[in-house]
């Protein structure tokens, strides 16, 4: 259900993109255009615009135009020749019945630096197994049955206690709600949001399109709050209503929300009874001084907190989970349909797996790991790319590097020739914010594996001014 | 997103319903009720109407009203004297913020025979654990990342091949979508029907009005078929539309759709461009004839197919998949949001659990399981109940049992002060179903473990006429 749609004058046809990230986008420009091909919207013969305008149609980088032209020229819906441009391809449209539009996978970057995923690799495999035998072996029958909407009570129980230690959350086991990834909670509460009368939802300048997108599919607006050097600035809250927020380390920028603002916010929901959605997607990623708390802890009546195993874990895992101030349990709990959505052995696996001391152990070895990466990420820019300033790199899995003025887009074009996977800052810029522009890369250190590292840095290095 | 108001003119307020099966519509009304009183709606002092007129105003059983209130006695929301009636407690409407109201687990039945949940006990724990080893070792990295919203292509491609072979489905892996169990995979075939501009869709006199309730709440109301000797009689689908059934085994019925009619609602889809959900929820459980196979199979442009793990292994995988025509598999990836919303380790798992035959293996014992208990049922019956004729027993895992005129409410109330959990079948009867209605107790014998279906039997036996 989230979904958005953006006219493009150049090609004259409505396109549907789906939200997502950056290879999501392009998948959906890739899908969308198929589809007006097959369908016939777009007649064979015709001439499709140039990369460049089209991008700029739809307010998107032209990589991901180019790319999904490139794509559908592999599959044949479009041809491409020197001098005519791009064509629809005769005779594709319409095949017959019976043939659903195959995926083609594409041709991985060679490094992929694009932020939100952990070290795929190092996931404990065998520690997750041990756990899964400990938690299914003793699980009562009923754990296998139809189970309580808001998810297994031992995975709540477990949440509470790690998120009340690691993260000074105020948690009750029974104010958490389970939900299959982050993505899923905040579908809930936009939900939740909506059916309380709410037109829009404040957020940040900054952020992934793809909250965004779900918001909007709930028919929540979204309006950025602005972006100064010291951060995200809520002196623009005014009437009641809700914000999200990345308190603990902006998304991407990479900073804290400053002390006096963390006060201005929750002053702001205390005096107009607003909500405030904490995003904490990787709150156990710090690596210079203390770990920020949650901003829950402060005021739980007022903050929903968003916690997700897909940074600690892995996404594949699809768990994450909502602490919720008393007054929104039944409502979330409702949206979330009769039944729980998520597969109960998961669930239980995780709780044991917290249970048992496995899940601090990981983190701890994640941390160590990815701190190295981003020591050797900003050692290897001082000595190859001194006039690209480094920032964001206290914590989390990715950092910001400032390029000099207009040189984001050849930059992230070159990125993309030497087979690097990765994303501007504009990427993550709220079509709306009035932040004066920067120009940066957000290179997220997590993805590749460990023996990968060393290759990935000295390709970025290359396509550095 | 799946919720449903009744209006109770004996209250003098709506209550909001959850839709679910029998204790979830309890737990509906118990909780809908609190809400009332918690926050004054049902103002301190104020008599409630008697169980048997609030249970008539809201068109279900009055047991369900009375469990729902002596919920609430316990939990001291309400009083009840002797001759005062029962009433909102005083000094308990708006509690302090900071209290989640707290969910308290009714005592259990002592046995369960609400159709719908299979032998918990007899889920082959050591064999998925094994399967999981094998698939979590052997799966690649990605496997653990962010998936192809249809769900692992692994677990697709087994399903493609083990349908085809066990219930005749013409099945592509590009074509089926894997989803968070039957009713998430319902309610996205009701988004994207409501977005193709249906208002109504046409379903059985007889169901789960869980799944009407979910069709509801994206916005499509549901027109029972008339149902006669012969079962669901599609004569009356006229215009394009879409129909919900349960061709193989009419739940809870329990008669295979006549092949006449099978041919009829074939026909009408062909003809008007209609949709056939095809709602396979135990096609693997068929004892005494050749397996029925799916209607899908015979037509796989017209129609989906609706397979679920809730009844062959458990329902706690929350894993069931669709078979999607051609047409429609855009639409309903699109639907399911941008990514993947099942966990990749249990799908995985399945996918290796089916390859390697131990799904197999699990179905066949299954299968002599449930028929022995069966069996039993049936003499038993014949010993102790002989004016209780049962039907729909070819297949599946309930029988219904059908009673003399006017006795099912009194045999349904008898069998809760006995300690068993089971439904009527009037619960099951669409509200706007012209049929006769029709006495008859509907009787789960998946649900209790082996060593407990004696006793189970013997307190069905007490309780019949």
């Amino acid at each position: 259900m989230t979904e958005t749609w953006a006219t493009s004058g150049s090609l004259g046809i409505d396109l549907h993109l789906d939200p997502a990230t950056g290879p999501g986008l392009r998948r959906g420009l890739t899908d969308s255009l198929r589809e007006a091909v097959r369908t016939g919207r777009l007649a064979p013969g015709t001439r499709l615009p140039s990369s460049r305008s089209l991008a700029a149609d739809l307010g998107i980088a032209r990589n991901t135009v180019a790319e999904a032209y490139a794509d559908l020229v592999a599959e044949g819906w479009l041809t491409a020749r020197q001098g005519s441009g791009t064509r629809v391809a005769e005779g594709r449209a319409m095949p017959p019945t019976g043939t659903a539009p195959r995926r083609r996978e594409r041709p991985r970057p060679v490094y992929d630096l694009v932020p939100g995923t952990p070290d795929l690799a190092s996931f404990p495999r065998a520690e997750w197994l041990k756990a899964a035998r400990r938690a299914l072996t003793a699980a009562p029958h009923d754990a296998l049955g139809y189970g309580d909407p808001r998810g297994r009570t031992e995975l709540r129980t477990a949440l509470a206690g790690y998120l009340a230690r690691a993260r000074g959350v105020r948690a009750d086991p029974e104010r958490i709600v389970v939900c299959a990834g982050f993505t899923h909670g905040l579908g809930l509460l936009g939900a939740v949001l909506r059916a309380r009368g709410l037109r829009t939802v404040t957020v940040e300048s900054y952020g992934l399109e793809v909250h965004w997108n779900l918001l909007a599919a709930a028919g929540l607006g979204t309006v950025p709050l602005p972006f100064d050097e010291l951060g995200t600035d809520p002196a623009g809250l005014t009437g009641p209503g809700a914000v999200l927020l990345t308190p603990a380390h902006q998304f991407p920028m990479g900073d804290a929300l400053h002390r006096d603002r963390r006060a201005a916010v929750l002053d702001w929901a205390r005096r107009t009874g607003g909500v405030i959605l904490e995003d904490d997607y990787d709150g156990e990623f710090r690596y210079d001084r203390q770990s920020v708390g949650a901003l829950q802890g402060l005021d739980p009546d007022h903050v929903v907190y968003l916690g997700t195993a897909s940074k600690a874990l892995a996404p594949g895992l699809r768990l994450a989970w909502l602490v919720l101030p008393p007054g929104l349990v039944e409502e979330v709990t409702r949206a979330k349909g009769g039944a729980d959505t998520c597969g109960s052995f998961d669930q239980l696996t995780l709780a044991e797996f917290i249970g048992s001391g496995a899940y601090d152990r990981h983190l701890r070895a994640a941390r160590l790991r990815y701190r190295r990466r981003r020591d050797a990420l900003v050692s290897a820019l001082a000595t190859r790319a001194p006039q690209v300033r480094v920032t964001g790199i206290a914590a989390g899995l990715h950092a910001v590097l400032r390029l000099p003025p207009g040189t984001e887009p050849s930059v992230v074009q070159a990125a993309t020739w030497q087979g690097l996977a990765l994303n501007g800052l504009s990427f993550f810029r709220h079509e709306a914010a009035r932040t004066e522009p920067v120009d940066a890369l957000v290179v997220g250190y997590g993805t590749p594996p460990d023996h990968a590292w060393a290759g990935a840095l000295e390709a970025l290095a290359r396509v550095l001014p």
